[in-house]
């Protein structure tokens, strides 16, 4: 006879599976209408003792059936029965190391005949459980620690009864060595109390045994519970045989509350039977009834994955709507709603002044912006981004060097990386952006040289003087706080711009591996059988002039062509190279020449492969297979180990694909230049005035490139907590501006798509929390090392490349494709593209969707497809160069927006608050207004009665119409116990709780 | 002021998003505690009208009025209002057309001072609803019948009320042409009728106008509701204002309850208030409550997989559990629980009597195999299986080509398979089974060829004696019934062999691709730059005993070769293609001669194309995107779709792959053999009689490979409805063994992974089904004619080589990986595999987990491998000619794990019932037993009492807890009730309602 654990609780339930030896997954606890109001009725008629100041469970179970013997509901002469059950042994279903397992299969067939017993433990939302049974006294904290846990007790035939320990005591006050093994220890905060819920049937019994106590002070019982905690609560309920299941429900039941956040806390501060019976009558109220014919009560239901705050349950009975935080109706179309908090962005009017806010927001963190960076996440992120930066630089390097005939090149290009990115992730105001040469700029240069060449100026000279007036301009932007003006970029301009870098970035990769292909065209004539007359020689320029000789002579010719061509002598013509013929104007003939085989094939089979395994090693975290942590490690390395893997297919099949090759050697591209540019003497005089001009437009193509991805990155949805700094960022590209200007280094500003994918990097979600609680993102390791490191390896490239030539060219384009969709992951802009092609009866619940009529949704989606038409035309011009222009154009669409679209719609479609947020926010705000509109439908409301209008009269009226007994309080003491108790630190405890597991 | 509806039932609920002007997704109507009771009050106190016998709303409306009047719950002054009220317009969400969308635009502004109302529609479960107002009254067959829907009035502001239609009577009797437009009209089976819920609040009443009427005929109420039904039921709820979400939520309560399936019935045949007022609790009895802190109500919860059936809520209150269908437990590890119903593998003990009662059982349907194909699913199985049959051709016609000195070749397996398949599916018992050659035959054949080879036998004639006993001694089985011995194969038996048939056609695809790989081997030494030194030419052989003439004389060195290798004169060597260097004895040389470019990376990007594609292809059915039938067509021609975008590919890219080429002219492949054989001549005497030796062997490969790939396609799981036939086909096959013996064709017989690719694209699906729920499983497309056209064309490939030639052999092979994969689907033993992996709070919730320790699950797999492990060495030797025998050995292995598990164990494991059939199995044997045991648990009972233990005295007890009012009649009379009227009809109804569902 002992009793065993049948389910525990901290926030859901995990039932013992009898049959399967183990925990069941977490589940929303679903119960039976029944068994609630049997527990009610329970609660109404079994014994309450609250804060019994006892230190044993001899002494409580001893206080109990006292008690339960004083009021007459126990015979005196069962009382050691009663004792002698409820001591027996308990069992907890532990993890059982495999040699354990073996052992058991002995042990099973002996105990076939050992008594069915069952223990179930309970806990509470953000606490714990587990059982123990003895101890002293002492009121303590109360706060985050309460607890439950249900025990089961079914009872033996009377003979089996004495057949176990004779001891009347089965469980010693120590907590064994199982309990302080159990690896569930973990999964609970330090000061979780338990509570205990012990059900059974005995044969003895003629009426049921019932009792709630709470003890004074939470002492350690022992083996009651299945780790070491200290148990607070015990509920207690023997019956008489043949109800079995009903006892089961009902302890599952009383767990149930106890784990609930409202009903535990009634259960810590309450005074009577009166207050716990309101409790259960508030939950009742509360409770969400599912129609028997539409569900399956066998389904064990996931938990969701956010619950809704209990704070306004809590409110409704702590005295009315007042303390309700915010009756705001959600963020209008304007504004900056979705940046942070906004301080950063307000405009001080000093000069200045944004910059000394941001130095002074941002000092404080200076410190924890490098420890904080002590994850292996960090190393992931680093080696991420790094092979990011290194394509883009190389890329960028190239096509600088292309426009620019080498003034500025892949040296220049690395170096300008390194520097301007270095610098900016150490002091920036926001480290989190990765800066890198952008296509506006590149349009830019492109255009600056040759209208230097043509009007024979010193172009890098030029450049230095454009830089240092785009640079001043910058300077009195930042003076004046004009950063302050993006808060009026929308989620429409934002989402904008940012698709369409992602577009950009996918379409290059996929332009760069079609250019791939013409480089290494395929021969799709080649066949096998012709393989003899498939070749490529080399063949000497027609000898002009005596032609009729060569054949005669053959020593001539070789005369002939060393004087025509410089072929060495002695050398035939069959024997050179590719490029040696082609040097010593040889002619290439031959249907071999012009086809490469293999190559093309496999780049794409690196680009897709890349592509394809980066995806998939991704989604891995939240795949079924494998320990959270392996899962996550494979998670983060994600994009790492695919560039590996496709190295080695790479390496293994041995085609001469395309490599990274990066300079090696430290010293500028064009032998023309140096390390410094000098200020003057390459141009005339009015030169360095007239610069201002095409400064200008730098210096609008600076800030918006700039801040717009600072926007981006700053968004209200990665949680950032350190505080943006634009005017500080503004600052420091602008210095940096001088910088290159004068070393003659490319321009560098935020580059959107890298800088989000560095945000992704480092995303941290909770570690531990109550089983079946979904992980949260808690935000972003916010710090400066990985940008640093980043930029550092990116300078130290140059050293590395006999390591980075092993990785294919397709293998970064692949990555970059990689970059540009999951950049496009959770853009708004996008779902809604999909649900262009989604029948409504498919499409998701998304909170603009009951709102919004579907063909305003759409009428939006088309003005931003056409808006992003436009800008991808404009791109792809040579007006590329006021692209960043543009993108105040799409803030004038989006002004322009407010006649055709109501402020209502607008601002479920426009609005930076993501999904989630916003269904709270919306939550919050229906049950603030009591009449129907046509958003608040939603919500069922249950404090409004159909009779009576008055608050107190509708209760005892409900409470009348499904409460029968006669000494119930009306229902309106719910809110008297909670204006008692709960004013003073309810807040303060909720605030508490949040603040420790953000800081897990 | 008007009515407008805000949501409809037919099982689950679809709510009307305002704001969104669309109906929600179909989700189960969570519903609180509070408005269930304040409906039951509404019911106890409002009027209640049964069997009114009216023909129009407006007559309707009088008599409730008068009513209310009468029993002094409404003042007569107010008899107008109300009925003006009652006789609004009634406003429906419909799918508007993008023309009217576009009228509204403007609409909206003007109608914004337009009062606020609702309308409700509900339906019940299989049925469905709509409303009108006008009829006379009959009483008919209530059956199928049942719906609800709900209706809201929010009052107008008193000046409004003036400002709308004068009439009193603004509804029509006829449906109008909205109406009858509904697309929705489709969802409701054809003899549905409406419930409508009509709930308002007004500004003139003081108490709640309540009204429930039950029409004594269904009757056309006009544009009271969506869709033209006739209306039943009509609810409806007037109040004082400030109340309004309450009164909604009532609505939802009783919508709800009209669509849940023991309610409506209830209501049906109620006879008073009373009645209604006990199926009221004993729906609240049966309701399952989630605890406010573990969900959020405002997530729609989606309609789950499987529903609970009713019949056990019915049997509860029908008179106690002896009508419920079997007490048997689930069935046991041994016995062919899992196979159809056993009838066809009855030893019958007579002659032949097994394949006289199969062809007693398959001729009624041979009609209906042949019209049950008209579906454009048969087109697309046919193409994809047509592909698969072809490629197996083709892969076992060379290799047996290569193992018999094409004595047999691919022509001669063209025909065998067109022939013998074709006959198979046009006559046999099981015509979804497709005959193919199989890997045992193929290792037989080339032990028989090489056999006869070193004995001289005559290989063809000593195959066709050995074939002609074969053929009889499959016939003594035929006639002996020896296929009842097929029911000893268990699930472990069956998942065994056809995992390993799976692993075979995945490894086989792999290692053919390798194969291709060697044979155009890649180049990975290839550069660019030494492609002047890459070449292939080809050179004569030394010319022996003259070569230092062969400078000297070039015509001497031609004659030399014409003599001695035969290349004719005035060709010189270098101009020789490939083959016809290597034909006249030249040699290849250079670097490029042993290299084949592109081909291998080309066929690996097919191959891997093509199986991705046709995966993502076929998941596409459950992907949000476009309407359902482009999705199923997708779905269903996923391989066909996959294998035409590759063909494109690989005509685009114009590598020279390796394409299916089928033979075009039609004479035996070998020139020493005609299309018969004769049976003597060839060997001495005594060979005819040794031949039933190694015809035994062939034999029992026969019968195993036959019989278990039937077993497995004949499973529970695919419903299937026409039967097996496991004798008859034994018997076509021995048929066909003498045919194809005689014509010295291959044998055949059945392919496991084929016979389930072509089940898996014949499967189908309910598609009128209620919103919200999940298409159901109905079982296959049985018919033959797919396996004949899939045939026929087989047969006809040899003129459609022209096609054919287009097809890529690697996107064959992809195809082949595809089916491999696909056949692993739903395979337990899978399922178990990745359990291994899985730690277990992320397991699935599978029912043997919750019953049988993981220890003893993995266990069972461990074994499992082992014997895989074994079989596949088995395969891979010579020892695969007695592969077939092995099988029976895991027959025996499985017998040794009785010893080893315990028979409740196996009974989990080892079951070939599905997943589903077994929860559903559990939960009814679960209701059966009271007490508690270890797998009973899960289930709640509302039906037992704490207190009391008689049943009468329960009920009362549970009533007196939450109900209060005075004139209640005791719970028991539920029971009372469904005894009166269900027991005749109750059945009935519930199969027709299913039988048609299943004809669909």
């Amino acid at each position: 006879m002992e009793w065993k654990e049948t389910a525990r609780w901290i926030k859901f339930e995990e039932k013992v599976e009898k049959g399967g030896e183990r925990w069941s997954k977490p589940h929303v606890a679903t119960l039976s209408l029944h068994s609630l109001f049997e527990l009610r009725k329970c609660i109404e008629k079994g014994t309450i003792m609250l804060d019994m100041e006892v230190s044993t469970l001899p002494q409580v179970v001893e206080m109990i059936t006292d008690n339960q013997i004083e009021i007459g509901q126990l015979k005196a002469d069962l009382k050691d029965k009663v004792m002698f059950t409820l001591l027996r042994k308990h069992r907890h279903q532990t993890k059982k190391s495999n040699l354990r397992s073996l052992a058991d299969i002995g042990k099973t067939v002996s105990s076939a005949s050992r008594l069915f017993s069952n223990q179930e433990n309970a806990r509470s939302p953000q606490e714990n459980s587990v059982t123990c049974l003895s101890g002293h006294i002492s009121v303590e904290d109360l706060q985050n620690q309460r607890s439950t846990s249900m025990d089961w007790l079914n009872s033996p035939t009377p003979t089996h009864q004495n057949l176990t320990s004779s001891s009347l005591n089965d469980i010693s006050d120590k907590p064994e060595k199982d309990q302080l093994k159990n690896k569930f220890m973990k999964k609970l905060p330090r000061d979780a109390e338990a509570s205990n819920v012990l059900v059974g049937e005995v044969d003895f019994l003629d009426a049921p045994f019932v009792a709630f106590v709470r003890l004074h002070q939470a002492v350690m019982l022992g083996a009651l519970t299945e780790v070491p905690v200290p148990t607070r609560f015990l509920f207690i309920l023997l019956g008489p045989k043949g109800q079995a299941k009903s006892y089961h429900e009902i302890g599952r039941a009383i767990a149930t509350l106890m784990s609930d956040e409202i009903f535990h806390d009634i259960a810590y501060k309450a005074k009577d039977r009166q207050d716990l019976l309101a409790g259960i009558d508030e939950f009742l109220d509360e409770v969400i009834v599912l129609p028997p014919g539409e569900w399956d009560p066998t389904i064990r239901i996931e938990p969701p994955k956010s619950l809704p705050s209990s704070d306004k349950r809590k409110n409704m009975y702590a005295g009315g709507d007042s303390q309700m935080n915010g009756g705001m109706p959600h963020d209008g179309g304007h504004g900056g709603g979705g940046h942070t908090t906004g301080d950063e962005l307000k405009k001080t009017g000093r000069f200045c002044g944004g910059l000394i806010l941001d130095l002074k927001r941002k000092a404080p963190f200076f410190l924890s912006d490098i420890t904080d960076a002590f994850h292996i996440q960090a190393l992931s992120a680093i080696l991420f981004i790094y092979l990011g930066t290194v394509t883009n630089a190389i890329t960028f390097g190239g096509l600088l060097g292309d426009a620019t005939e080498n003034m500025q090149g892949v040296l220049e290009s690395f170096l300008g990386t390194a520097i301007a990115g270095g610098v900016f992730c150490l002091l920036a105001g926001q480290p989190l952006i990765i800066l890198s040469s952008t296509g506006p700029v590149l349009v830019f240069e492109r255009l600056l040289f040759n209208f230097s060449r043509e009007n024979d100026f010193d172009y890098l000279e030029f450049r230095l003087w454009i830089g240092l007036w785009s640079a001043f301009l910058c300077l009195v932007l930042v003076a004046t706080d004009a950063s302050f003006l993006v808060k009026y970029f929308t989620r429409f301009t934002e989402e904008g711009f940012s698709c369409l870098i992602s577009f950009i970035f996918i379409y290059d990769a996929f332009k760069k591996m079609i250019k791939l292909a013409h480089h290494y065209p395929i021969n799709s004539e080649f066949e096998m059988e012709n393989i003899t007359h498939y070749e490529c020689f080399c063949m000497g320029p027609a000898v002009f002039g005596n032609e009729t000789k060569v054949i005669d002579n053959s020593v001539d010719t070789a005369d002939w062509y060393f004087n025509n061509t410089g072929l060495p002598l002695n050398t035939k013509w069959s024997s050179l190279t590719k490029s040696e013929c082609l040097q010593y104007k040889g002619e290439l003939v031959g249907k071999a020449c012009y086809y490469v085989p293999d190559i093309t094939l496999m780049s794409f089979i690196l680009f897709f492969g890349t592509y394809t395994t980066s995806m998939c090693l991704k989604k891995f975290k939240t795949s079924p297979f494998f320990p959270t942590t392996v899962r996550k490690l494979i998670s983060d390395f994600a994009i790492i180990l695919a560039i590996l893997i496709f190295c080695g297919v790479d390496i293994f099949v041995g085609v001469d694909t395309p490599k990274l090759i990066v300079p090696n050697e430290f010293k500028p591209t064009s032998p023309h230049r140096g390390w410094f540019v000098p200020p003057f003497g390459g141009n005339p005089w009015w030169v360095y005035l007239a610069s201002a001009l095409p400064a200008l437009l730098v210096t609008i193509l600076v800030f918006m490139d700039q801040q717009i991805t600072a926007v981006i990155v700053n968004r209200k949805e990665h949680k950032l907590t350190k505080g943006a700094g634009y005017h500080l960022d503004l600052f420091l590209v602008a210095v940096l501006l001088v910088v290159c200007s004068f070393m003659g280094l490319p321009w560098y500003v935020a580059a959107t798509v890298i800088s989000i994918a560095h945000i992704d990097s480092l995303k941290m979600e909770t570690e531990t929390s109550a089983p079946g609680e979904q992980p949260k993102f808690l935000g972003v390791r916010e710090q400066r090392v990985t940008g640093v490191f980043v930029f550092i390896l990116t300078g130290l490239s140059v050293l590395m490349s006999p390591i980075l030539k092993f990785i294919p060219m397709p293998v970064l384009y692949g990555v970059f494709l990689y970059m540009g969709v999951a950049s496009l992951n959770g853009v708004q802009f996008m779902d809604r593209l999909k649900l262009l092609l989604m029948p409504a009866k498919h499409q998701p619940d998304l909170v603009y969707l009951r709102h919004v009529p579907l063909r305003r949704v759409h009428l939006f989606t088309f003005i931003q497809i056409l808006c992003l038409g436009l800008l991808w035309i404009l791109k792809s011009t040579v007006a590329a160069i006021i692209f960043p222009v543009m993108i105040l154009a799409l803030v004038a669409v989006r002004k322009a927006m407010d006649y055709m679209f109501s402020q209502h719609d607008l601002s479920f479609l426009d609005d930076v608050i993501p999904e989630k947020d916003k269904k709270k926010k919306e939550d919050e705000k229906k049950k603030k207004c009591d009449s129907i509109d046509s958003d608040a439908e939603d919500e069922r409301s249950p404090s409004h009665s159909l009779i009576d209008t008055h608050r107190a009269d509708q209760l005892r009226h409900y409470q009348d119409s499904y409460l029968s007994s006669p000494e119930m309080t009306p229902l309106k003491s719910v809110p008297q116990i909670r204006i008692d108790v709960d004013p003073d630190d309810e807040n303060p405890f909720y605030w508490r709780s949040r603040g420790s597991e953000t800081s897990l």
